[in-house]
């Protein structure tokens, strides 16, 4: 059911010097399935995240926070199948031995390792299991692209292909490699969902620097497929720098250096998130709804989101039915969630299918027939773009449609 | 497909005196249905009403809200299969011709009318054929409980069974009666779906405290199945008290009597509600989010429409499968929105499915084994308790499970 994407091959993929993965079959949940992956990081290598901010946050995020405030983070441990949230004080315990596992393994601290974790919420982590993974994960390191091919299948858990991109840059005569694995699904509602991204590069960067790019790439990325900030008990999107590549160390955000890898890393992270919306559970569209026209780009995400989680929206698009006065509706709806859209005056929005222009002056155009919107809501991939018409700013949400195959998957999970 | 829900004969509703009901085949957007009613007031009927907070709000919402000013209304127009929402200036002056052509032929002036619409947005309602059903309507006029049954039917969409409920109180010795009838449906996020209610009494109230009565009752019963504020294009709550009954007009919240009508007008507009669940597209449960420990009745509800949205944990009801973490991930979630949800310390938080305690201290509760939430979530009436632990505060919500009929029906809405 994925919408037009498919994985790239492990030629495709570009190493990134300095991280090593493994893989392995630890039987976490259910046996004969990849479900354990070693990340390791070479001495040196800088990491920065953002994660959930679910209240009911799992465990291993409450472990990669506190271990992140160190600063010298050497390795990243990812299982699938249990997702170790919902497990109170006994959930930290098994997250903190994975972490300690870890280190025994590969003789570094405890804290120096960040563990993950993806799958069913309020079940016991299998530490045993899971600690005898690691050295099959170990024995399994390797820093070529098929090492990431395979980590991108490792974590999947109801995707239906494995999500990974590449891109190579050159900063001052060096060049530089962005790679990232991404795993998600569960698209309607994506908050519920949890999406973990990984990407790496080569480049030097400072850690302070590093902070900031994974906050302004997750911006316009990861976020934008789901609500205001992470909110699923495990969301997290990591960003490693090994600086392998021995650039000069890039330490001001109005340095050019610092503008080229920040578009080189967007584009791995934007090809990642749309990726998990392409592979949305039971997903046969992809929908991309453009806000513009709003007094600041977070009231364009308030509108954006609003029409991207309407049910009703997403049935009509999964029907092909130019229902669209569905849309007009969760536009006004918006207002419920974000104050700042209580004084929107509906004669000033304006909506359009792909190039045709459906609504204006609170009600349909007069240029506007069904046949037309028929005709966009038939494509695989659709554009909706609204025009609040109260001032300059703009953002963008990626949704897919909504099928019976959503609740099968969802009805089936566990089962 | 509706939840342990009939609707009552004709005999088991009540009469209200001084409320007339007729209804009609108008042929408003497909022929061979009642579409259309027309309830009419004695003189110096009160009416107050609550209505939906979108942006987009319809045409008739807003021409409710100017003729409600003029506190003389003696007439209702309601029409189904097209909501006459999303249809700008001209969609208000087919509002206003509906409430010309209503006053016209009862004698009375067009603000002492009240236009409601439900059905499909963005199209043009035809006035010809709405004005031409009216005088059938008329003629159909009866103040007698198969006006209140008939018209019960006449108001639904996709509803599979009609709504209504009456009870009998004494108050001062005079019999005052409470009927109302109400359509819904869509209920995976009903804030989206419009939901009509209309309730009559022949108590005499003043109008200041009739205006405080239905936005009491709307906050116990329809404002419990909906986001906070009705938020769909149309959503209407009206409440009608012609004073036939002659007992002494309530003035005064503070007067027993005041207290006894608002029970009775809880009661049928709760049951009202309830049924709207009841007979949610698809469903196959009711369920009842019931939130306790909170510091106020708002951040209760918060969390109670955080579960009761969620789609994961609506399919997991609908699968009998007692994946609960998704409860907790809703809870968790709750923060998103609702600001004062920020600092909820989640091992103060208990769950219970029944009577089971499920969760506590962040994790599952040791005396907890799934082959009892497994039995709890085979019931078709289930009710979710959650205690936040932080405060004497709590509010309910009610919901249903979400199943592949919500997906067919609301993909196929239109043909």
């Amino acid at each position: 059911m994925t919408v037009n994407y498919a994985t790239p091959s492990a030629e495709q993929l570009l190493p990134v010097a300095g991280v090593r993965l493994g893989t392995a079959e630890a039987g976490i949940r259910k046996a004969n399935r990849r479900d354990l992956t070693l990340i390791e990081l070479a001495a040196g290598s800088r990491v920065a995240g953002v994660f959930t901010q679910n209240r009911f946050c799992a465990a291993p995020v409450q472990v990669c926070r506190q271990h992140l405030a160190g600063h010298d983070i050497r390795a990243l441990v990812i299982n699938t199948g249990i997702a170790n949230a919902g497990t109170g004080e006994p959930g930290l315990v098994v997250a903190r031995a994975t972490c300690g596992a870890a280190a025994a393994l590969l003789g570094i601290n405890d804290r120096q390792v960040l563990p993950f974790s993806t799958g069913v919420i309020m079940e016991p982590l299998p530490l045993k299991r899971l600690v005898a993974g690691l050295p099959l994960c170990q024995a399994a390191l390797r820093d070529d692209s098929h090492a990431w091919f395979d980590a991108a299948h490792a974590i999947m858990t109801t995707d239906t292909v494995a999500k990974a991109a590449s891109r190579q840059i050159a900063l001052g005569g060096k060049t530089v490699h962005v790679t990232g694995i991404s795993k998600g699904a569960g698209m309607i509602k994506p908050n519920m969902a949890t999406m973990l991204g990984f990407v790496a590069t080569d480049a030097a960067i400072s850690q302070a620097l590093l902070e900031q790019l994974v906050k302004e790439v997750a911006d316009v990325s990861f976020n934008c497929i789901s609500v205001d900030g992470d909110t699923s008990t495990n969301d997290s999107f990591v960003l490693i720098a090994s600086g392998a590549a021995h650039n000069t160390e890039i330490k001001d955000a109005a340095n050019a250096d610092y503008t080229k890898l920040r578009a080189a890393v967007s584009e791995v992270a934007t090809e990642l998130a749309q990726a998990i919306v392409r592979d949305g559970e039971g997903a046969t569209k992809f929908i991309e709804i453009a806000v513009e026209g709003g007094n600041d780009a977070a009231e364009c995400k308030a509108v954006g989101y609003a029409v991207a989680h309407s049910p009703l929206v997403k049935t009509a698009f999964f029907a092909s039915d130019p229902n669209l006065g569905r849309i007009l509706a969760a536009i006004g709806n918006a207002a419920q969630t974000h104050a700042s859209l209580g004084d929107l005056d509906v004669r000033t929005v304006k909506l359009w299918l792909g190039k045709t222009l459906v609504s204006e002056y609170g009600g349909a155009a007069a240029s506007y027939h069904e046949a037309e919107g028929a005709r966009e809501m038939a494509h695989s991939e659709i554009v909706v773009r609204i025009d609040l018409g109260r001032g300059a700013a703009h953002a963008r949400v990626w949704t897919c449609d909504f099928s019976y195959d959503y609740v099968k998957i969802n009805a089936d999970y566990r089962s």
